[in-house]
Formats: C-alpha cells, structure tokens, sequence
C-alpha cells in the first residue's frame, strides 16, 4: 500500500503544484513552487520539470508514469495539447493525452483542455482535471450538476452523465485586479492605503452584491462607478470601496450566470476553489437567496489519478474503491 | 461685434481648452494644452491658467470675465466646488458657481458638477457645461431629450424642461484602455502590434455590437473572454481583437442603457462627443435598430458662454439670439 505509482502536475499561469501518488491516489508528497508557465526562468520547461520533482524517479525502478494538466498544454506551455470538444467525460480528456520528452528521456504527459461551441465559443485547460477530480470525490454530482471554478477566470460548467458540457467565463478575478490596479475606482482604496489589504471583507462586499443584484437586466456596467461616486458623496468609506468593488464583480458573475443558465429549478451548485474564494461566494449566494453551496476544496490530484487511471498509465483498483477508501 | 468679452476653460483630467470669446459667444481664439488637472505640473494651477490665457487679459481694459469648467473644480483641482443636485438647469449651475483669485488678483469662476440619486448616486463634471451648451445649439432638445457623452466615462443624461435630470456612468472608455493596456484580453493584439492602430475600426467592431446585444439579459461579463477564446479557436485575428473588444464595451452601454431607461417610445438620442466616437456609437445604435442620433460636436464653449450670460458675468444679447445669429 501506498507506495508511489504516479506524479502529477498541476501546472497554471502562475502557480506549479506537484503531487506524488501512492497506488490509491493519495498524495504522499507534495509541493509547490511560483513556477507558473509565465514565470518558467528562460521558459525551460524541462529545468523546472526536473526541479520540482527531484528525488521522486529513484523511487521505483524504470520511473513513474507522469502527468500534467493546466496551462502548460497551451500555446504558451511545454506543447500545445488540442482541445477536446464538449461533451467531454474522463475517457475524451484521456483519449486527447499528449506528451512530452523529459530531459531523462521519460514522457511527460499532459491533459487537454475542453472546447465548448455555445453562442460563442469558450475553452477552459486545467478546470476539466478539477471536475475529473471532485466528480470521482462526489459520486452524485456526476448526473446532473453546476459546477463553479471561482477565480482569475471564473468558470461556471453544467456537468451531465459524467461529462463536462456547457460552460461559460467570467473575468471578475482578472477585472477585480486590474480596476484595482489601474482604474480610477481603485484610487481612492490605493490612496488610503487600503490596496494591500487581505483577508475577508466586510459588508461593503454585501453592498456591492446587492447593488448589482438589483440592477436587475442593466447589469454591472450601469453600476460600476457607483465604487466611485458612492465615496465621492461621503456615503461609502474609501478603504471599503474595493470590497464593495468585489461584490459588484462576484455579484454580477451570479446575476449573469442566472440568466444564462435557466433551467429550473437551478441545479445544486458545488464550488471547487480555496477556502477564501469559497467564502466570498457563498455570502453572495446568500444575497441572491440561492441555496448554499457546497464546496471541494482541492480536486486537482485527484483528477489527475483518475485520467492517468483510466489511460492506462497506472494499474489501479476500480476508482471507486479508490474514492470509497481514501476520501469517504 | 465680437470684441472680447468672456476667456472660457474646460479643464479636464487630461486636457485643457481656452477660448476668447466675442460678444455673441462666437470662439475668437481658442487653445489646447496637454495640461488636464492631473498634468499640472507641481500643480500650480495658477501658472498654468496664466499662461493659456496669456495676452488675453489685455484685450480690454479692467480685465475679462472668467469661466472655467470640469474637472477643475473636483477635490484633486483649484477648488473643490460642491455639486449641485439634479434636476439642474442652466440657472441652478449659475447660482452654484465658486471662484478662486488668480495670480493676477482677478476671479476665476468655476462651474459646479451635478449629483443625481437614483438607485445608487451618480455624478458629473464637465458634461453639465456641454449639455447647457448642446440646448442653446439645438433648442428642440430642451423639452425632453436623452444625451449621451461618450468617453472615458460614458454618461447617458435625460434632459427634461431644459434640466439635467436622471444620468447613469459607462466606463465603456476607461475599460476598454485598462483591458487593451493590461488583460489577457489584450495580450493577442499586443503580441500581432496592433494595440497602437489608430482610425476606424473594422467590421470586428459590429460583430463584438452583435455578441453583446445578443447575449439578452446576461451582458458582456458573459461574453467578455470570448475577445480571447474566439482568437484561440481561430475564428477571429488577432489585430481584429481590439476592435471586437471595443464593440462589446459599447454594445453593453447600449444594452444596459436600453433596459435602464425603459421609456417608451425612448427619445431621440443626441450624441456630444469628438466625430471619432460619433461614428462608432453611430454604427452601434445601427447594429440595435436604433435610428442613427443626432450629433452636437463641440458645445463646451456655447455651454461657458450660456452660464456666464445667466450668472450676470457678462451683458450678452438674450441667448437665443445669440444661438440664432451665431450657430443656426
């Protein structure tokens, strides 16, 4: 029992996680570095590769099967992995693996991203290993479910039969950053001296979702410069004002999401990200009177066991008596 | 005729206008410096009004009257003027004017900004001196009429019985700098060079209108990463990205504003901005089966001029006189 079987990699834009498996995909070790493929020294994708799992191939004779997800399938990554079309399920991602030579000479193989053709066309790499991951660690969801990735880019995904279908975007993490950043509706925060401010807002959060909520069809747009107006006319405190700029963003990411996603009633909705985010969501939720959520915190590893599984890259028990074993 | 009777400024964030104006109101002289509030340098705004509006003074003896409006009278300029509340007409703005002494000893009047309350507060600085000026140019607009500014900050002002009533911000302008300059969003068109093409916009432009008009009640924030996704699936050019971008951020203003001002039938639009913007909202209203506006170019000086007349600063000819001898 547990010894390692597998490494995987959780590769983004700015973060790298990687996890040693045993042959029940629990996590023996892990780590993580700011080694995001934008943050990759002279891109040497292989150099950094080698770091962050140094020690880990001597573990067993011949190597362990490796396998990434994230960003570094994208144009800007180690290779450019094709995206696989919606309905996407764990044995269309493990179809469209693709690989890449280790400077030892082993393969490093990575995930595809998911393509869904909707009014426009919207892609997500990395989020489909998550869901892989929480649907094995939450079998009921697999039928029918909405599933939200808060952050940079928000990702809101309906999940049928066990297949990641719809999906849309939302940029409130990116839009939050930058307004706070750059806009003149950040100023009066950066002013006070309030940008570097961290931890949970307070009710201004609150504010802001509501003041969305009930712009009704206007939308955010109509209100976002009411983070400005509201201090300018003394009725909102400057180091609140990027709170209240954070609920507007999450509160309009739920207005939006409402209308495009009518079906009734509204299927439970799961969030999978950190336990902040995950909080931040769930006091929007309430705003709007929906149910709360549910929340998988960290389904990355997990995922990542199921499709190497189902590839065939490592021997496995059935991932049920893997999910029953290790996480019920 | 047309002796200099009044020096008018519009100073702004970034730029300041000077106009010598005759006894009709008619422009004798104008002049622009890159010297917004924010460009003033060791903000000596005293230095700076003196030296636009050198050799002015001159023209007569005892000095001219003097009218400045914009942001110069907000908190980060010469004085802060407090707002005056909508509905405002040309005489609330006259009786809310301030003054500062000028290097000379003479008075520099200052225009107020305009505070409305609706859901949540919305203000303006400037656009209350350009649309006094827009109902002297066009007369028929006074009684009801729906005003749109366009720029960094859109504003979409209902004039009702010649007063400033109901107004709603777009940062259509600002966003679309912030995420040209710093997102994603930007990032294919920095790559292919295109972030600095300047002129008309291609048919991307119409196509980013369509996305966001046909996104119903769910608004760009649902579509926004498809100037992103559409360019990695291929089905749109990189360099044509900011101008599909820049559709959607106005088509939203258009959308939103749409469903913010359910009058029916909506009156007439106007549009008050430079004939850059002037087309492109042009071609907007188009893509929403709107009829195509009507446009007021430049009303800032006609604005200065109708406000100092109705504060008693200079003895004018009545203003439709002057409207009808100068401008019709």
């Amino acid at each position: 029992m547990n010894a390692p079987c597998l490494i995987g990699l959780d590769w983004g834009t700015s973060s790298l996680r990687a996890y040693l498996m045993g042959d029940d995909g629990h996590v023996l070790e892990q780590r993580a570095m700011p080694r995001g493929i934008l943050r990759v020294p002279g891109g040497d994708f292989a150099a950094t590769f080698a770091e962050v799992t140094e020690g880990w191939h001597e573990a067993v004779p011949g190597g362990l099967p490796q396998l990434a997800c994230g960003m570094i399938g994208s144009a800007q990554g180690w290779r450019e992995v094709p995206y696989v079309r919606s309905p996407a399920d764990v044995a269309t991602l493990s179809a469209g693996l693709a690989n890449v030579l280790t400077a030892s000479g082993s393969r490093l193989h990575i995930v595809p991203g998911v393509r869904h053709d909707g009014p426009v066309p919207s892609v997500l790499r990395g989020e489909e290993t998550q869901i892989v991951g929480a649907l094995v660690l939450r079998p009921s969801l697999a039928e029918r479910a909405l599933l939200v990735l808060p952050g940079t880019h928000s990702k809101w995904v309906e999940v049928r039969d066990g297949a990641i279908g719809r999906f849309e975007t939302y940029m409130a993490g990116e839009l939050f950053a930058l307004l706070r950043e750059h806009s003149i509706l950040g100023r009066p925060a950066r002013d006070a001296g309030a940008e570097a401010r961290t931890g949970e807002p307070g009710s201004a959060f609150e504010r802001g979702v509501d003041t969305v909520r009930d712009s009704g069809r206007a939308g955010v747009m109509a209100r976002l410069f009411s983070a400005r107006s509201l201090v300018l006319t003394g009725a909102l405190a400057a180091v609140e004002s990027l709170d209240y700029l954070s609920g507007m963003l999450i509160g309009e990411e739920l207005r939006s999401a409402l209308t495009a996603y009518e079906v009734h009633p509204l299927p439970a909705v799961t969030l999978i990200a950190d336990p902040l985010l995950c909080r931040l969501y769930r006091r929007a939720f309430a705003r709007f009177d929906l149910p709360e959520p549910e929340v998988v915190e960290d389904a990355a590893s997990m995922g990542l066991w199921h499709i190497a599984c189902t590839a065939g890259l490592v021997d496995a028990v059935s991932v049920t008596d893997t999910a029953g074993s290790t996480f019920a």
